[in-house]
């Protein structure tokens, strides 16, 4: 099994258990559909995957963390809808956000109702045999993800007001906005199977590292992917004036002139599709995209370096990981 | 000590505890100030109150329950800025509110962060020496309380939309909305206690009554209150149209005319105060505002019945309950 097919079987599971977690008596049917809309909509389940490949690697089976990894999930998609929100984007894996077809009360709700099923979700491990111990120790690691991701996405925010942000801050922002979930998947997954303290520890710097390549192979995604395949448009980092690793390379190594151009886009949300194709061709020739590409390959390949000093007693479940970490930087989609 | 001196005493633990608990790097700065900005602004901090009452009532001591106390204020302050953004109410406390501070934004993301650190201080309790096994349990009320607020706050939102709730619907939400964290401090206290499930049982149930009559006596006061006191504007409740006990009453004994004159100021934003007081003045003819006296005065007398059969440990503790569901009923802020 390789692993789209590994996240296929995973996705089945935890979709299952899903499908029951979200549900609510009929007077508040509405909260309970906008909550489920982008968890039925698709998405790739790479977290849940990661928790269950955390809990394999130290020895565990795969079906007593479902709960664990449906509660990245829940938490994934609480901050999906929350963040959709604040950057006014419209569409998401194919269909429209939570907030353009219920409003925006409604998609708040929804998102605070997500946060809590995700802790919901992750005391269920209790009813499937993990000890006490172990459940509140994973309950500490969903915090630290929830506190991270709200300060992630803050960052995020206040980059877009600035021009000149430097490589180092934009991979502070990534770390908290996209790899601490990576990193703390993996730690959940392997402190319910009852992984070692230091074999728990480089499992989270596997995760934090590909993370961050995850994020930057996003960045190309929103410049070079196709609008259907991604399920969102192209180029709306751009018109959000996001500062991609892309745009921040762009940015630090335009001359004069092409960095007035670049600018002239940037969070402009009137700006045309032929505008946005030229400042592209600009970001290209400064050699803007080759740049990340070749950053998301750096982490990958320091990531792969990791998971190689860590003793699987699953090594399908090592050959696994080293799959995903590979898929991350080369998906399409 | 009378109650008020004692939520005093509550407060300054609480507040404390909580200073040095929304604390962030200066790169989130903004996002801890927005945070931070309604627990400073003031608060009766009620419900820490009934954490720490909870607890003293089956014998445990009011100060190794410190962080559950605060851990459920964090996740009022986090309901209070996510619904201040949803009602676009612009003070609170007597100070603007946070999305009027530092925008939606901001403002979405500061009640995320209140949400995860009110998991962050339950987990604490672990450091005050309360067995692991009744921190899972009270980490299990927490969420029970965000999963019902959210279904509150939905069903508040849908009633603005219709003129025909009848009583039991608006029960119905205020259990959720409002007495669902009543009673879940109530347990949370009781459990960290180590009190019987039985003692649990009949707190909770106390914490439920107490928390019905506080919201309709939050919504006398919203018609009946003095702006100054109570922090926020008086009418809000009828300008933004919500369906409070008065205007259920009310909507429902109308004369056919008396009705349109009423229906023709809820959630209207425009209306004059010279408008709205002509309303209040029908409203009151009806007799709306003291059949809602008369309700919360009920619940909270079937409140003391069932705190009448708890044994306590700490009698002192139990006279403080009886004080706090009187204060209740009369307060005027």
């Amino acid at each position: 099994m390789n692993i789209l097919e590994y996240t296929k079987q995973v996705k089945d599971k935890v979709d299952k258990y899903l499908a029951g977690k979200i549900a609510g008596s009929l007077e508040v049917k509405k909260l309970y559909d906008a909550s489920y809309h982008l968890i039925g909509a698709g998405g790739k389940r790479l977290r849940p995957t990661l928790v269950v490949l955390g809990a394999r690697i130290v020895g565990e089976s795969e079906d007593k963390v479902i709960p664990a990894a449906a509660s990245v999930e829940l938490l994934h998609t609480f901050s999906l809808i929350h963040d959709d929100i604040m950057d006014r984007d419209e569409f998401r894996r194919g269909v429209p956000t939570v907030h353009k077809l219920w409003g925006e009360s409604i998609a708040i709700l929804a998102g605070d109702l997500l946060f809590a099923k995700a802790y919901e979700a992750m005391l269920d491990e209790e009813k499937y045999g993990i000890p006490l111990e172990r459940i509140l120790a994973a309950v500490k690691i969903l915090t630290w993800i929830a506190i991270t991701l709200a300060e992630g996405q803050t960052l995020d925010i206040e980059f877009v007001k600035r021009t000149n942000i430097g490589e180092e801050e934009y991979i502070t922002m990534v770390e908290k906005k996209t790899a601490a979930m990576f990193k703390g998947s993996l730690a959940i997954g392997a402190i319910l199977g009852g992984g070692e303290n230091s074999i728990v520890e480089r499992l989270s710097e596997f995760g934090r590292l590909i993370g961050i390549a995850f994020q930057i192979q996003d960045d190309i995604l929103g410049i070079t992917g196709d609008e259907k395949t991604l399920g969102k448009p192209v180029y709306s980092d751009l018109r959000e004036g996001k500062k991609t690793i892309i745009i921040v390379h762009a940015l630090n190594n335009a001359s004069e002139k092409q960095r007035k151009t670049i600018l002239t886009v940037l969070g402009n949300k009137n700006v045309t599709v032929e505008e946005l194709r030229k400042v592209v061709e600009i970001i290209k020739s400064i050699g803007s995209i080759e740049y990340a590409a070749k950053k998301a390959k750096y982490y990958t390949l320091k990531a792969l370096d990791i998971l190689n000093t860590i003793p699987a007693r699953d090594n399908k479940a090592k050959s696994l990981l080293k799959e995903l970490a590979t898929f991350i930087i080369e998906r399409r989609y």
